[in-house]
Parts: structure tokens; C-alpha cells; sequence
């Protein structure tokens, strides 16, 4: 299990005969492999080449065999190892020498994972793929931190948003649609919202939302490390730092945080260590 | 395997000892066995007992060892076969005889299965619980039609409602919150939206979305019957009727919708039958 950045990973026998590679975008989960779909074990335990992110666990990738190319691409927040183009680029270059391919990102490829950009480059280079979903880290922090999603007495929507802004510059501002965020009777989950968690709450807060809205943030959900934190909109900033939450961690706003304290899961193996909230 | 509501299913000498058994929620997916998480399969395979609804594949079902006991609660719409109230109360029942359950629930217990809603059951009787997150419905057929759920240049949020509405009578008169979910730049996934089709895309025009926006029906996900349907706001609901479209479908709206015909997975294991739009 080698990683490679060079000419070795092209199949040049492929340039002659031109067959193209497949690419496969693969959901990796949360980081506890017990959550990969039986789909993404079985391509992982026969994959020959694997490009993967920062947020993709050691444990998943410790299924890839001792044989297999694996490269790494990196995307941690604010530093990207590749930039989006070129990894988009030298999939297309895998796949063009012949080479199929295992994309594997954190989550689920299609909730903020960039999937959709990937796959568009594949297609618009006439290159096969196939996508896998994957358990993203909103329904595993709610199954083991004790926090539905929806619930008929207390959220009939929920909402995915990031925290992670776009580049400065971009058309929208990169702020997200905080009256469409500050509604009742809806549960809101921010992704990579750490950095911006104070100003989040704020902006919720100034949209109408009360303040003493139950909010959490869960800190490396299903790993050994995970955490969460409870308190409301006004509280959970200051509450965070003094526990120096740290990414990766999402934000989860609505009165369904209310139930955590009732629906922690308490069998001995359910595995979700707590905090000291 | 059989399937009773019998006496039969208690451990009466467990009433002497004075055990408790677990219930352990499980997201059973979409329907294709390969969507199930390791931890989902597992456990499947080692039951004894097994609690289902009416939305969990046969396929998954052929997990369970032959000699479990299988319970059907039901749960078509508009056609429970056991009240919500009867289910909870007979986990709590067959826990305290001493009997440990699997209580499966298609896609993901915490994202509209009511799962929030069991568990408050059981931990307000004090048996011990575990919840395995499972797909939701929405990431299959997503990664399947080639409909990312988040993409930065279409949708910066996506939201997950349902068009099932609440009883007759109940307090918020059963109306999704339409005002929140026609704002741009998001993705709306309304699940068990079928009966409600051309009501919901009406509200969705008259609060704001234009009628040119696309929009999909995708029956039957990640199973071999499934067809994906697309149109706009205007035209899907006439669509849907003339094909026919029945109960078990999504619908998903926003600009992601328009990327549907770029973004089929296009190897020949993808697996995704589509229909004739």
C-alpha cells in the first residue's frame, strides 16, 4: 500500500489498446467502518487504486489491500492538497490510461462532499461512474448522541447547511440563508461550522429564532473521541471554547437537542462517549 | 422464521430472574441489502427477534436467521397495522420478559421513522436502547439519478420534509412550512410526497419558487423497479399522474434536479433503471 504521485500510476499499456477506467465515488461514513455500507467494504477490499480525502478514517482505509495505489488528496479546512481541478483532472488521467479507480470521500459523496463537481468532470470527459452513498455524520452523531433529526412532536423538516464559507469574492457572500435557517418547528444541522459557530448562533438569534433554542455541537462523530455538548443559542459559543471544540464537529439547532439528555443510547456497545455538558 | 403475536413470543422465565433484553434501532435503508451498514448486517444476522414496518426490503429480511421470530407492525399510509402506541408498548413488553429485539425501520430510524418517538417509549420504561443509523431514501436515490443533494454552484442547503401530513386536527393543521422551503439555492426532498404532489409544487409556486424550476420524482429508489421522472414544478405533477407514479417516491426540487441527465451513473453495475422522462 504505497502513495503515489507518479508516472508509475498510469497504465501506459492502456494508451495503446484504449480502454478507459471506471470511477467509483464512494461514501466512506462517519470514520467507524461498522458504518460503511456492505457496497463501499466489498469495493474497498478489491480496489487497486484509491484517491481519498482528509475526512476518510484510518480504520476504513485499513481495508484497502497491502496492494493497492492509495493517493491522497487531501481537503483539510482553508488547505486544500490538491485544488478541485486537479483532483477532478487526475481522475480523468487515471481513468483515460486505463485504470479504474476507487474516489473515496467522508460521509455520503452527494451532502457537501463535492461529489457532484467530480462527477461532472467525469462526465464531461466521457469517463463511466458510479456513485455510493454513505452514512453521513448528522445521522450518526443523532443516532448515538440521542438527537432525531425530525420528530412529529417537535421537527418536521431538517436542514442541512455548511458553516464553511465559499471563497471571499463569490457571488452570494458565502453567508448562508439565515431566514430560511431561522424557522420554527424545524431541526438545523451545520457542517464544518466551528469556526463561524459564534457568529452562527448570533445570526440565528437576530432572525428570530429565541435564545434559548436548545443547540449542540458534536465533536468527531462516531470515532472514540466523539463528544457532545448541549446547551442553547447564547450559551453553546463561550460553551464550546472552554471545551475547545475542534473540527471536525457539527452544529445541530432545535428542540430536538432537548431530547439528548432523555435518548442517549444506553446498551454497553452503543460506543457514543459523552461530554461534560 | 415465523411470524406471531403470540404469548409464545415472551420469556417467562426471565419474569423470575428479572433481565431485561435491549432493543436495538435499525436504519434497514432503502431496500437493496447492499445499502445496509456492516453494523446493520450484523446484527441482522445474529436476531432473534425482529420488529419490522412495511418499508423494509424482503431482501433485507433474508438476513434474519431462519429460526428468529419476525413481528410485522405495519405502517402503510394511512393503514397502520399497529398504532404507534401498540409498538412502543410491545418493545417494552417483550424487553422487560427478558427478550433483547432488533426493531427495523426503513432508510434511517431518526430521519421520519419515528424512531425519536420509540425510544422515548423505552427509555421512559428504562429499557436500554441502541440507534444504527441507516441510507435515507434521499442519498440513494440521489447518488443513483444523479441529483447531488448540495453542489456549490445550485444548492447550498438541503432540506428533507414530508408531504404525509399529521392528522386531521392537529395543531399546526398539517401544512409544511412553505414560506421556509421556496427559498433559492436549496434542495427540497419531500418525502412520502406522492398523494400531495400537485398541491405541494402549487404552494411551492405560490410561495415564491419559479414554475421553470426542476423538479423529480424518483419511485421505488435503489430497487430494481426504480424509475426517476423529471420536469419542472408546472409539468411533474401531470407527468407523475400519466406514468403513474405510485408510494414509495421522493420528490426533489431545485436547480440539482437539472443535473440529472449529465450525472446518471453511467458504468453497467450502476443499477439504476430510469424511467421515461
Amino acid at each position: 500500500m504505497t502513495v503515489l504521485l507518479e508516472p508509475l500510476l498510469f497504465d501506459r499499456s492502456a494508451g495503446n489498446g484504449g480502454s478507459v477506467g471506471t470511477v467509483t465515488l464512494v461514501g466512506a461514513g462517519p470514520g467507524d467502518p461498522e458504518l460503511l455500507t456492505l457496497k463501499a467494504a466489498r469495493l474497498l477490499e478489491s480496489a487497486q487504486l484509491v484517491l481519498y480525502d482528509h475526512l476518510v478514517g484510518k480504520a476504513v482505509l485499513a481495508l484497502v489491500p497491502r496492494s493497492a495505489d492509495l493517493i491522497y488528496v487531501g481537503k483539510e479546512s482553508g488547505h486544500h492538497t490538491l485544488p478541485q481541478a486537479q483532483i477532478g483532472a487526475l481522475m480523468v488521467r487515471l481513468a483515460r490510461s486505463g485504470r479504474s479507480l476507487l474516489r473515496l470521500k467522508g460521509g455520503d459523496p452527494y451532502i457537501f462532499g463535492r461529489g457532484g463537481e467530480e462527477v461532472q468532470v467525469l462526465a464531461a470527459h466521457g469517463i463511466p461512474f458510479d456513485v455510493v452513498p454513505g452514512i453521513s455524520a448528522a445521522q450518526a452523531a443523532s443516532a448515538l448522541a440521542g438527537i432525531p433529526l425530525t420528530h412529529r412532536d417537535h421537527a418536521q423538516s431538517v436542514v442541512f447547511t455548511t458553516g464553511h464559507l465559499r471563497d471571499a469574492g463569490d457571488a452570494d457572500g458565502g453567508e448562508p440563508d439565515w431566514a430560511l435557517l431561522a424557522r420554527p418547528r424545524q431541526t438545523i444541522v451545520i457542517y464544518m461550522g466551528v469556526a463561524t459557530l459564534a457568529r452562527s448562533c448570533r445570526a440565528l438569534i437576530a432572525h428570530g429564532l429565541p435564545a434559548t433554542t436548545p443547540a449542540a455541537v458534536i465533536e468527531r462523530a462516531a470515532t472514540p473521541l466523539m463528544r457532545t455538548l448541549t446547551a442553547t443559542l447564547d450559551t453553546l459559543p463561550s460553551l464550546a471554547l472552554a471545551a475547545a471544540v475542534r473540527a471536525p464537529a457539527l452544529i445541530v439547532v432545535g428542540e430536538v437537542v432537548g431530547l439528548h439528555g432523555q435518548l442517549r443510547c444506553t446498551t454497553a456497545t452503543a460506543g457514543a462517549a459523552d461530554g461534560p455538558a
